[in-house]
């Protein structure tokens, strides 16, 4: 029993200190890290999909996408005008440190100047592993419901920013959003907070200035 | 690198076996047990509490909730009428047929036809993890997306049938039902599909009658 902990342990602290290699390296090359994290379909693609096109060119932009199969992310990031890197992790149900690093040999860093990496769709084993991006951030939605805070503690507790997508279909499900706001609250207090629609466009002007504030000297 | 394969398949042979033995046990005592799997806020719990409402105490049910925090979902199905069993994973992504052996534990089964267990949300991992039930149903829903078959084949090729909720959303987002079908049926071939809304009841008798017709002898 304490065995397996150990081992646990030990792969954890591997983990963290690649995932530190990693973000050594993004700083040195100057590019600014984003790790999107949500459940599946929330909306992680399609938010990469408005940013790149509200970017409109004036940054260097490169997308890495986790995926267990397919590179249909990948291509849509592609088609939007991104380099984008397909990691399929082949079951595996996370991105890790090490998966990052083989992900950024095949990017010209140097050429770069904002890395969003699409994570696997999943609301518990992402939150675990650090990649060694600057800002991590959940996107959540509607949908969904708002009980997800209170149900995965781990994830909404581990985030610099919240996305709060799909707000369009507020008159059309049940959330109360001042108990999804409670749940954040407690977990992650003072987090920031961003409602958005990434199908009518409708609070995506927060999140750009949001994301611009991180990246100092660039596009402003 | 082959010693850490092994070690994986053993835990993988030790949680079969135990699956066997729950069900086993089950049938010995004449319960039929479905898994519940699903993407976090696809509908299980409300999918729950209509079935428990369709089945207006005709059937005597329990239901085993797993989740990583908080019991939340087991106290909506115990006041929907369920006997309920709640496992807290701790940080968990899935449950196993260890954590379903002690849930059976602590029920009456020979007082029981049905028993419905609630998986994590989580579309990768409970995959992976025979439990002992009779029956593995994967409910989507419509705001996640049409292309999840494609991206998380290995939930869709496990199950025995497939729910599509929240049908009463299909106005409002994005979703090419004929591109969804097709991924389900190059991974599972001929599977029952129940499309219906928890919301509005739409679909919902489809839903029973399968049920029903996998509860022989009870209720009809």
């Amino acid at each position: 029993m304490i065995e397996r902990v150990t081992v646990v342990e030990r792969i954890m602290d591997a983990n963290d200190r690649l995932a530190q290699a990693n973000l050594t390296r993004l700083d040195q090359a100057g590019v600014v890290a984003v790790n999107l994290m949500a459940s599946p379909g929330a909306g992680k693609t399609s938010l990469i999909e408005r940013t790149l096109d509200a970017l409109g060119g004036q940054l260097r932009v490169a997308v890495i996408d986790g995926d267990i199969a397919t590179s249909l992310d990948a291509e849509r990031a592609a088609a939007a005008g991104a380099r984008a890197v397909q990691i399929n992790t082949g079951g595996q149900c996370h991105l890790d440190s090490s998966m990052l690093q083989q992900a950024l040999d095949q990017l010209p860093l140097a050429e770069l100047d904002l890395l969003i990496i699409e994570n696997v769709g999943n609301l518990i084993c992402p939150s675990g592993f650090q990649l060694g991006a600057h800002h991590a951030v959940l996107v959540a939605s509607v949908p969904e419901g708002d009980d997800k805070p209170y149900k995965y503690p781990g994830m909404y507790r581990g985030v610099n920013a919240l996305i709060l997508n799909k707000v369009d279909l507020l008159p059309y499900v049940p959330f109360n959003l001042d108990y999804f706001r409670q749940g954040v609250e407690v977990l992650n207090p003072g987090l920031e907070f961003l409602p958005l629609s990434c199908q009518t466009g409708e609070g995506l002007e927060s999140w750009m200035s949001w994301l611009r504030a991180r990246l100092p000297g660039v596009g402003r």
